[in-house]
């Protein structure tokens, strides 16, 4: 057995539930083909039943209403009826996505505990003695949190967002290739840009996790030890270091909180520009055809 | 100082902080204003330029631009500056807010470690003997994270989603009054249904922080013994014990995790729903006045 644990590692433990990363998937895609018409529906029913512009959808919906129904009331309730029921289909569908990406990623987390838990046999004591029982702990707890958010995140957004991009760009390439083009060439500046803040500030959820090591190897060692402190009278001391790395923790988790946040922001609001300036473009041209 | 720890507590701890929280709010109003006119400025153009419908708009911007350059180019030039601009501030404001509320809610539950920290000097030795170290250092990690997120979330959304149900429910009073109270009547409605099956899981998340708590715990208690345990050779017994206790953690986190996301699905829908209502109502109100 490696003694690090890799991303390979991460992903053959992933591939080992291929049939339900599959089951998984698919049903992701089925959720997100369930709620993109939705918005289009009911204003669809406006240009064609209120403003008589078109009939497409009519004449389909004509071929499920009696003929006495086919008026507008009949109409905007076989749509309504619709939208209901593929709302529903969503919501079944992302709920079983949900159960079973959770399934996933929580599994791989057990699983890298229990060869964590593994290794316990094999540590030397001295290499033990030298770590400390807190931060053993904060590596199998508070750690594995931080990995398993993002194992679950990306086992479940991975496949959607890839196919939201091709079928965006499809689209994009459909209205105006020129322009999409433009648009698409962009793309790899926001991911570069992306990336490049990213490294700014992965390593604060590290401080963040190593501050709360520290808060809990102190906390270890002074409920090991509360007899003795007791008796000796030195709680000031020992709750004043519990104090002083309960700020610690405080202050390395605001400044993980918010940087990230600003990160995130930020590599998005280049890519909405991005969609701006190709929707000016895209007026422009309209002008000047 | 009381035992227990109650939202009047929590409350009381966040109003220390007043002028931060009105700061924080302020900001988070500003950032949701510069966000919301953002994706009607430039279909506002598509109808006063492409479409030659209306000219408000215009008329604006035309005391803004030099004479030759109040063209088409120039409007859609200075509308996507504006875009540029409002995406620009409302990022600062969201960053702004996002730093302020991160400080106040890991100040909050910095107090409330502290509080507890505070209560080990007064805790009877037989008390946290029958307790155990892994529980209490599970209460002073893992239950004071799940905290924090709400502290964090609900300082930060109160405010801004309180005006936004305000301005919605003005502007559809304003739209047609009737439908309106139909649709803000049917409200209560949904809150009453989202607190039913908020009821049903709230005590999931509850699970799952016990269940850490108890791997937790035979950890610490595995870690303290370590040397006799490896003396005796009993890893056995201990890690079978640690992987038990493991694979709780796992499928309470699943069941945590997926029910909390149905349950907000399925609030999200009915809410959802109630809109297409209105929305369909709406279309048949035009129809037949």
């Amino acid at each position: 057995m490696p003694d690090r644990l890799s991303w390979a590692e991460i992903r053959r433990l992933a591939l080992r539930h291929k049939k339900a990363l599959i089951l998984a998937n698919l049903v992701a895609v089925l959720a997100t083909l369930c709620s993109v018409p939705i918005p289009l529906l009911l204003p669809l029913l406006v240009d064609e039943v209120l403003l008589h512009d078109g009939d497409a959808a009519l004449k389909v919906m004509d071929n499920f209403l009696p003929a006495d129904w086919e008026t507008a009331a009949g109409y905007i309730g076989l749509m309504l009826l619709l939208t209901l029921l593929l709302r529903g289909s969503a919501l079944i569908f992302n709920v079983l996505q949900a159960r079973l990406f959770a399934r996933l990623s929580k599994d791989i987390v057990y699983r890298i505990r229990m060869r964590l838990i593994e290794r316990l046999k094999r540590i030397s004591l001295g290499e033990y003695e030298s770590l400390g029982g807190g931060t053993v702990t904060t590596h199998l707890v508070t750690d594995l949190d931080t990995l398993d958010k993002f194992v679950g995140e990306t086992l479940s957004r991975f496949l959607v967002a890839i196919l939201t991009l091709v079928g965006t760009s499809a689209i994009l390439i459909w209205m105006h290739w020129q322009l999409a083009l433009l648009i698409l060439l962009f793309n790899p500046l926001v991911i570069y840009a992306t990336v490049l803040l990213g490294k700014k500030v992965k390593h604060l959820k590290k401080l963040e996790n190593d501050s709360t090591s520290r808060f809990t190897q102190a906390l270890t060692e002074t409920l090991e030890a509360i007899q003795e402190v007791r008796a000796g009278n030195r709680q000031g001391y020992f709750l004043g270091r519990l104090g002083g790395r309960a700020r610690e923790v405080r202050d390395y988790a605001v400044a993980s909180q918010w940087k990230s946040d600003a990160s995130n922001r930020a590599s998005g609001l280049l890519f909405q520009f991005g969609i701006d300036v190709f929707r000016a473009a895209a007026m422009l041209t309209v002008l000047f055809s």
